[in-house]
């Protein structure tokens, strides 16, 4: 098929299955985006809708594109929600978080390995335990925004210590390659990426405190159709392309950006529709076909291979115990917050898959902990829409 | 660079340049879409621009299916603010500037061909009548919708016409293509193709009457957040996919399909946001990178071309003429009223240059008519836009 019949058709399909899914979800109570999963889940694996040829779907760069624009709106959202302020109450708490879930299931895969995966050489076993610090938190914001549930203390904690882990990653992921290469990574070296990740984050909301509010103010001037939303949709792109650029994930840039602009658009605007408002049809178009891909992407055929699923599981028990240990260091919050911290860091996410791909190309990830880490991905993406929906009911 | 990177950095660029251009055009009382398609023409021209790298934007598909997405919804969205009713009305005068905005340039550029190319054979002077034929409605509905003049009944008689102009222009694909292919073509086989092509818009139409209201009832019982946007996306996108699958174009799908809910939408909802609203973000996001990337394709360099540039100008003189005849058919209208139809139906867009390509697959376009085809498609998208920007100042 052509390009533009192939997208639209593949839209179409994405979109209603998003909106029953999420119908669905309603009805029993679950947040939407768990509905969105499933049906992606359903239509990628079941053959019958792979005979009316869903399977196109996948493999189209075009609807990958749309996806990443739909992850990086809501991460943008979920920034205009929250501001500077509040997360820099929350900072040390999130720092902790994002230190200890870094940490420990590091510590347990790399002491655990010999038990679960016999074999593997010493690096081997330091890429499994780093793949599982990764963070995305692409899927637990969206359930804290589906409960309504974005600005609440926990919300903001998980949210700023994926921030922080995105950072961590980006030090970690460094340190083991240049270790898989052989190599042993100097201190400086080290201190040179920790200060590049660090400062694009600090300069991004620096500087977007000093200028979205001017350039906000100086672009309002203009009565061009829709002058606000493009304005916003600009500084949300570049913030995603420069953290791009500094070797972090784009979300990051345009969480960072959305932060920054959250507490200048009332100043400039006394009518009532804010930049929320108008980012919100977009949202509504191209979040949902982020997540119903990546429902999609969930190849239920890889747990039926008896040889891996075992080692699969255990690695995705210690994936969940490892995140879950990191809210535990909060002796003062009741169980049932620390239980919220801990579960809406357990998603691995496309940074767990980066990781492992990085080490698959430096020949020290081999098919079957490739294998492995795809399985803990997908146990630890849909762990957290149930789980934090549980919990979430009970508070 | 990858995809995601590219993708930002162009959208970046898309929407900033769109926005000044927007704004110059606004400052000097143009329509907005001007200064879209001159800033494309800038920065897809000017070689420091190229220095800078702009150039990758010309060539990402990516890019482009976002475009196609934008002048899909444009279109939706002139339906919406246009009635069945309403097209109704004028449905005569729009088959009557059809007929002859199809005739007349067919017949001037069939005629003169032997003067202003002269060798060119039988079949080829028909495909260069042929080419002139089309009608793309895409500039003509965004400067409508920027001066707010799409009530206005010169809006309805152009938009009806390039409906059943495209209807036309199917058939008359359908029919030089046989011609060129050395066969000839049965009456069975004519009224086949104008069969389908006119029953698929009295299909969508009628079909859509009786669902569209239903659907949109139907799926308002469920309280599922952007319910209603993701609903006319939906609608909007079937509309673009089955009128491609029945030949025709994307958007006069996407134009029925708008046609048909505007009715509905407001007696299911009883508060303020019609889908209008819903869908102008979504607009105001991708419209624009339609134009921008319209201007950007302007290839200035071929004008450049002394070889062919007088035979382009003549062409495009020919075009221009062709289509401003077809308005002269209404004695009872004031000249001005008519030039403004006529100016409407002047851009050949997309269209032109699809005829021109399977013409060129045929062997019977050859490079030289290949590139007047494309300053002729260059000269008219810019003449309506600059042509009825002073026509409806004066009005």
């Amino acid at each position: 098929m052509e390009v533009m019949p192939s997208v639209l058709l593949a839209l179409i399909v994405i979109l209603i299955a998003a909106k029953i899914g999420a119908i669905i979800a309603v009805k029993f109570k679950q947040p939407e985006v768990l509905g969105e999963l499933i049906a992606g889940i359903i239509i990628g694996n079941l053959t019958v809708f792979n005979y009316f040829g869903f399977e196109f779907i996948k493999e189209n760069s075009n609807i990958e594109v749309l996806a990443s624009l739909g992850v990086i709106i809501l991460l943008f959202e979920v920034g205009l929600e929250a501001t500077v302020g509040e997360m820099l109450k929350v900072g040390v708490k999130s720092l902790l978080v994002a230190i200890v879930g870094v940490i420990t299931p590091f510590a347990l895969a790399y002491y655990s390995a010999d038990f679960i995966l016999p074999g593997l050489n010493n690096i081997q076993k330091i890429f499994l335990g780093a793949i599982l610090t990764a963070t995305s938190v692409g899927i637990t914001a969206r359930v804290f925004k589906d409960l309504n549930f974005i600005k609440a203390p926990e919300a903001q904690i998980v949210l700023g210590a994926a921030v922080i882990d995105d950072i961590l990653g980006l030090i970690i992921l460094a340190i083991i390659s240049a270790l898989a290469q052989g190599g042993t990574m100097s201190l400086e070296a080290i201190f040179s990426i920790s200060a590049k990740a660090i400062g694009f984050v600090v300069f991004a909301i620096v500087l977007g405190k000093m200028l979205a509010g001017r350039t906000v103010k100086l672009v309002s001037i203009f009565k061009v159709d829709g002058m606000m939303l493009t304005v916003a949709l600009v500084l949300c792109f570049t913030g995603a392309y420069l953290a791009d650029r500094a070797g972090l994930a784009a979300i990051v840039g345009a969480f960072a950006i959305g932060l920054v602009l959250e507490e200048v658009h009332f100043e400039v605007f006394n009518f009532k529709r804010s930049i929320l408002s108008y980012i919100r049809p977009v949202a509504i178009f191209l979040v949902p076909i982020f997540f119903v891909l990546t429902g999609m992407h969930v190849d239920l055929a890889v747990f039926a291979e008896a040889g891996v699923i075992n080692a699969a599981l255990l690695i995705s028990l210690i994936a969940i115990i490892g995140k879950l240990v990191c809210a535990w260091t909060f002796t003062t919050q009741t169980p049932l917050k620390r239980l919220i911290i801990g579960i809406g860091m357990v998603p691995r996410g496309e940074v767990g898959l980066i990781f492992a791909s990085a080490g698959r190309a430096l020949g020290v990830v081999d098919n079957e902990v490739y294998a492995i880490t795809v399985i803990v991905v997908m146990i630890t993406t849909l762990v957290a829409p149930i789980g934090l929906n549980i919990l979430l009911q009970r508070k």
